[in-house]
């Protein structure tokens, strides 16, 4: 028997006292939790950013996981707080759209956090995170079942986020910058598989600011160090990156910036 | 029955091995501890600092937690090593004001860390923390009492940190900023309860440099984005935020900075 | 029965969602693993730096502990990945120099991770942390023999990288900064019990850029604040430190820098 798992995605950033009074009030209600940082360095109030950062951690982890993700410009205002269970999984959170990837999934059931009993006391208007979604997070985790926390909502009743999509324009499909990583590699929108179909049986490149790239590779190894290159990334779609190097500093481009798939028919 | 629980407040940043070799040590002396990080982003050497976000993390966590705090600017020197019990949690770490939130308890008991069979050796004159703090920490954790490190000290005896309070001056009630959050809130010394009692029931202002609030609110939400607003914070004081924003980018006000809450009489 | 405990090292930084996958595929494989962040703020590929910080605190662990560093310019290339036992420590990750302190011990057992049944897939061409190291390193640290990973290696097969050291010139002994620390402490290539030897009987002095400094001292103590000190550091090494102080920014010399004793005889 394992213990119960919990993970945190916040942008509390871990100079303040934020994150270690959530996790306090976690162990004080379920003393066996195991607590996993997945961020706090989420931009003050990204929430878009911090829905793309669960998208590609928690699905790694196993089943019955309670993911609590505290990103929450509204605190104190009528936004809600939600209960998800999708996947297997859990998640606990503001009703903002920082769990859009998983309202998608149709058995996805969510329930809106409305039992006080359940909650701190008082409750800070300011650090509903601490006094409302914790406690709840980890009763979740110890086994407590979902419809205790209030009542369920329609899943297309709750806020989501619309991502920006690529689009084709004759001969190129034109994506953008969604993310710079810690490596100065440049995360796209475009789909690998929608790449490799948009090529078909011709070759295409890469158009970033002013530099071109032919592509995509598979492997960084493909080209010598220091020339940019297109490659899938760990999340399947293409990524633009500088061989041992950084390409948001060689290109100039950061996020919102347009990644041009130019198609040439043989 | 759960693991022991030993949580973590240095200045050490987290780039250099000094946070590992610390998780190690504990956990070399004691294989079951749960650790967890409250911060490790203390500014070097601000006491000051680390010990109110001990004051406000450490009393969210269960009771029995040890607290090890490490910021020590006066390693090797003759200031001493302690180890507290303070409403039912035990703290490690140097006699330096670290722990002036714990030392005004009456019931507080405090004893030297003396007893050289519990530390590591040879024991490095740059890092108690590691050979000294961390040892003691984990068996503490681990069920060892208190009685063991060395002898009593009278409360009284250790160093305390003096606080800036808030004057009075006629019709005004002068703070500070003491922090500014990872949000740019300006953080203040004004106990909510205290600005409640002086405004009576007249109304007041807040002055922050040239801007003047009203308020205080009860929530962010009840002033638009991007507007200045006064709150209670969830440490129970006055804060000074921009909805959706900066404050300290949009006052030019940083820690230091006076906030002068004015009363006027109907 | 203590819970398996697995360390991590990584260049990722905290702010994308690389940590939290690796954390979950950890954590799917291995239920009760305890996850230790050494550090994710090894600067972009600085695999010289990883090695040092695990050799400063590796060790500290307990005996069994599994240490998954993954700082892997060569992701997608012919290098190899390694799992090592080296001191009663098992070690994950890829064959760059990164293990360089524990290859040096005659006992090290070097495996070349291989075995397909034991990774994610499929596998990203850019991710083998996730995909590859991390399932492996959770069944070793679940108890699996490293036979199981791959063949045997020949542990003076493996890359090993060369540390720089420190070199005497008549009365001189040269050694270089090879790290500036959170508190802007010099930390130097020069083993403090060489220095001793050098020493002889004689007095020295430490010639860092234009400042003198006399010693070495045994702890901060022995000079005032704002003073530069030389000392021997948690390491063993010389160490230059502004007593309170950033001996970086007070002497303006960074890693790379020379540091110099030179011995005056009496």
């Amino acid at each position: 028997m394992t213990d119960p798992i919990i993970t945190l995605t916040t942008d509390f950033g871990t100079a303040d006292e934020y994150v270690g009074a959530v996790k306090g009030v976690l162990l004080t209600v379920l003393g066996n939790a195991t607590i996993i940082d997945i961020t706090h360095a989420i931009p003050p109030q990204d929430v878009l950013r911090a829905s793309r950062i669960l998208a590609g951690s928690a699905p790694c982890f196993p089943p019955a996981t309670v993911h609590l993700a505290i990103v929450d410009p509204g605190v104190g205002s009528d936004r809600r707080i939600l209960a998800i269970h999708s996947a297997g999984h859990t998640f606990v959170g503001p009703d903002n759209g920082i769990f859009t990837p998983f309202l998608r999934l149709d058995s996805t059931i969510v329930h809106h956090i409305t039992n006080h009993r359940l909650f701190r006391s008082p409750i800070s208007p300011s650090f509903h995170g601490r006094d409302i979604m914790a406690p709840v997070a980890a009763r979740l985790a110890g086994g407590m079942d979902i419809t205790e926390v209030g009542r369920p909502v329609p899943r297309e009743n709750c806020v989501r986020l619309s991502e920006s999509e690529p689009f084709q324009s004759g001969t190129q499909l034109i994506g953008r910058v969604i993310a710079t990583d810690n490596f100065g590699n440049l995360r796209t929108n475009l789909p690998g598989q929608r790449v490799v179909e948009f090529a078909g049986d011709g070759t295409i490149t890469f158009q970033v600011g002013n530099q071109v790239i032919d592509g995509p590779n598979s492997v960084y190894a493909e080209k010598q160090r220091g020339e940019l290159i297109a490659l899938i990334d760990s999340q399947g779609c293409i990524e633009i990156a500088v061989v041992g190097g950084d390409a948001a500093l060689a290109t100039g481009i950061g996020i919102g910036g347009e990644v041009i798939v130019c198609r040439q028919h043989r």
